[in-house]
């Protein structure tokens, strides 16, 4: 029996008391949106710590003018092991409306479910039935001898109203949160037979732009005709931020965007995606992207650019012959690979103002830039991941993506120049975020499994 | 000394008293959108029915679930004349800001100005001025001998409140509101010497679009490249209304739009009309309609295509990364000659609808519909009236037209088939509806004089 079979057989046998654990943690209403359960929250805290204490971990409680934070390390007695820190967050979503949910949000309990077994409740997955299923991988370790990497896991008590506190905590204690690779387990899986692996992340620049023509609103009937209209030149630029192919024209966008690795491009192209269920679930049947790029690619690894608001004139009911003075846009940019959300930005203004009519002009509002992250396809980390993963599910981890950003991913590489191995065992229909929420037992079970050959497979 | 002779030195030799009277309305302050003032339109009413009475006319105020109306007939002793209804209103704008004015709204007086006295006051212009110089010409007609036409008067105590009771009175009194030609003194003059006949007034179609994607608002992290966004449907749509040579583009727009008459064109090639000063004043320069069209055309003769509103999507503060479910426009198109309003409003439906691209589908609203008003070139009354303006002010009127709609032109021509007669002696710098109103005393006392020549001209 080699080191990882007895971790995972130990797993195995403490299957019921991990169970237990997680009820305990989910019956605490650690809603961090709502200040009545202030209290709650340092509770969770509290539990969490002491979880982390239980595991040889140096572990305390943060304040912060928010929610605490969790912050614990343990060391293993192999030295040149690498050092990883484990990002969650113990904190929920509120639970209302309380009417929807079948049995009480904060009453955890097994149900049936069409795949096993379901752990029932707000929290079973998001986050808490996710991390504890690395806690639960680490304990193992601790039963069975030395801890395959240096652990050092935060727990986050605000992630789910804004992490106001985070880079404030993050700047303070950079020495202490920094480590070779982040883990994250706030992610999903490909079905609930698949495993997968969130290698990228689109980044995003938010451009607002205003355009300005006559000095103020003008009557049409005065001046109809003859002044220019702010709305008729937005317009004009927005609809030409397109191609007839769908791609974008802003001079130098694509530059720095890559095409997927062979094996990677196979990889999705064999997945069981239907793009009809997917935008037919939202009344949608025609993906609206780049010509010659499956739906899956415009979400995952396709740059794109998105009309977030538009407005200028009048827009109350009936109507009125108004020549507006100004006419008001939100674009944003959702990033890949290598693309610089500078130049994008300014790319973008540049683009504005040279089709600029006469009389008109310009001004902007940046609301934000970060580029695209990715944990290189390359990357040792993730080869070993992806092997882990295969041996625990006996199926290849699909290598996804996510088309919106995970903040704390991009504040960590940002601040503290760490990539993320993103690996979660949540599902389409967990219900995060709404009533009736459940995380399957088998991801809660197998989730811990495959932490442990994780640590094990990034340790040799 | 013919009979006009004696008529106009009757005027002249009355100018005080005119005056006096003028000044005695303007002190009422009967402001139609403000309740408090309800008792003061009803003393306005009954001041100018008291008016007409004193010149023979069987007048009355005329209640209506708003302010009243005053409706006043006389006929010449000869027979076959024409007969002419009059349309005036007695109530006036709010006087507010108060503290602007330099001296009370509703304390009339005489103050100098560049080019002679002024007439100040609330109302002095619009449009207790204009319709006096009417009373007075049939005043004068009155004392001298008889009237040169049978004459109809009608003042509205709504007008600059929407005219809400009108319809219900026009088609309640429409046998008593039919004449051969209805007079309007609502308008102006080119420039102080060189009086004006509005002959056209451009119509108005009111359309209103939502175009409608996914079946909910989508998070462009997760749909973003696949899903249709409406606001780039939309955006693509206006954008295409225009052609790059500013003319509207939807098929058969310009059917039925009609160029001018050769001497008329030549009037307004010859005018003083400065586009740069006309734009100047409200920030813009470059006039922005159709190539090669002059500024005047734009707004006079020439129909449009202009966007009065946008919206879509978020628009607050901030950013938020939304592909909404739905997009707006508000369309509304000035109508010229004979463009068939109806024809527009489905011409533009399906442009709208011909380019939706696929998951994209539109929904409208109508606003309205309305053709344009002509004083056909040729008339007789036409032609009258510009001799008899060319007498007064020794130089040819400025056959001008009005971008914008005259709700009442349009309501008597649709339900009473009467064409208009648009005579008024407003100047640019009147501050209608602004603190400081005035009227040039010249307007006052030569538009008497004006409508004394016009109306003996119809009568012959």
């Amino acid at each position: 029996m080699t080191a990882i079979d007895a971790v995972l057989a130990k797993i195995d046998a403490g299957s019921e008391a991990a169970l237990a654990r997680l009820f305990d943690l989910v019956r605490i209403p650690s809603i961090s949106a709502d200040p009545a359960y202030k209290a709650e929250c340092r509770r969770a805290a509290e539990w969490c710590a002491n979880e982390l204490k239980s595991l040889g971990f140096d572990a305390s409680v943060r304040d912060t003018i928010g929610h605490p934070m969790v912050l614990g390390h343990a060391k293993a007695k192999r030295r040149d092991v690498p050092h990883v820190l484990f990002y969650g967050h113990y904190d929920v979503q509120p639970a209302d409306p309380a009417e929807l949910w079948t049995s009480p949000a904060f009453e955890p309990k097994l149900v049936d479910g069409p795949h096993g077994k379901q752990i029932f409740g707000r929290g079973a997955a998001d986050d808490k039935g996710q991390l504890m299923t690395f806690v639960e991988a680490v304990r193992a370790f601790r039963a069975v001898g030395d801890l395959p990497c240096d652990i050092s896991i935060l727990f986050e008590g605000e992630e789910e109203s804004g992490s106001k506190s985070l880079p404030k905590f993050m700047a303070e204690n950079a020495r202490e949160l920094k480590a070779d690779l982040m883990l994250v387990c706030d992610t999903g899986m490909w079905d609930h037979k698949t495993p997968a692996i969130t290698t990228m992340l689109r980044g995003l620049v938010l451009e607002e732009v205003k355009v300005k023509a006559a000095n103020r609103d003008l009557h049409s009937g005065m001046y109809g005709g003859a002044a220019m209209n702010p709305i008729r030149a937005l317009s004009r630029i927005v609809a030409d931020l397109h191609d007839a192919d769908g791609r974008v024209t802003v001079p130098g966008f694509y530059d720095g965007v890559e095409e997927l690795p062979k094996d990677v491009a196979e990889q999705w192209a064999a997945l069981s995606f239907d793009p009809k269920e997917f935008l037919g679930d939202v009344g949608l049947s025609i993906p609206a992207g780049e010509k010659g790029r499956s739906a899956l690619e415009m979400v995952w690894s396709r740059p794109t650019c998105d009309i977030n608001g538009i407005w200028g004139g009048y827009t109350q009911a009936g109507s009125k012959t108004v020549l507006p003075a100004e006419a008001n846009a939100k674009v944003s940019f959702r990033l890949v690979g290598k693309q610089n959300p500078q130049k994008i930005a300014a790319a973008f203004r540049d683009f504005v103002r040279a089709r600029l009519p006469g009389d008109c002009e310009a001004e902007f509002i940046s609301h934000g830039a970060s580029p695209a992250l990715a944990l290189p396809f390359g990357s040792e980390a993730l080869t070993r991941a992806r092997r882990a993963l295969a041996q625990e599910w006996g199926v290849e981890p699909v290598l996804a993506a996510s088309g919106g950003s995970i903040p704390i991913v991009g504040d960590f590489k940002r601040e503290l120049g760490m990539d993320a191995l993103l690996v979660g065992f949540g599902l389409d229909d967990d219900k995060v975020h709404s009533p009736n929420e459940k995380y399957e037992l088998s991801s809660f079970q197998k989730g811990a499994r495959s932490w442990a050959r994780i640590l094990a497979a990034l340790s040799n």
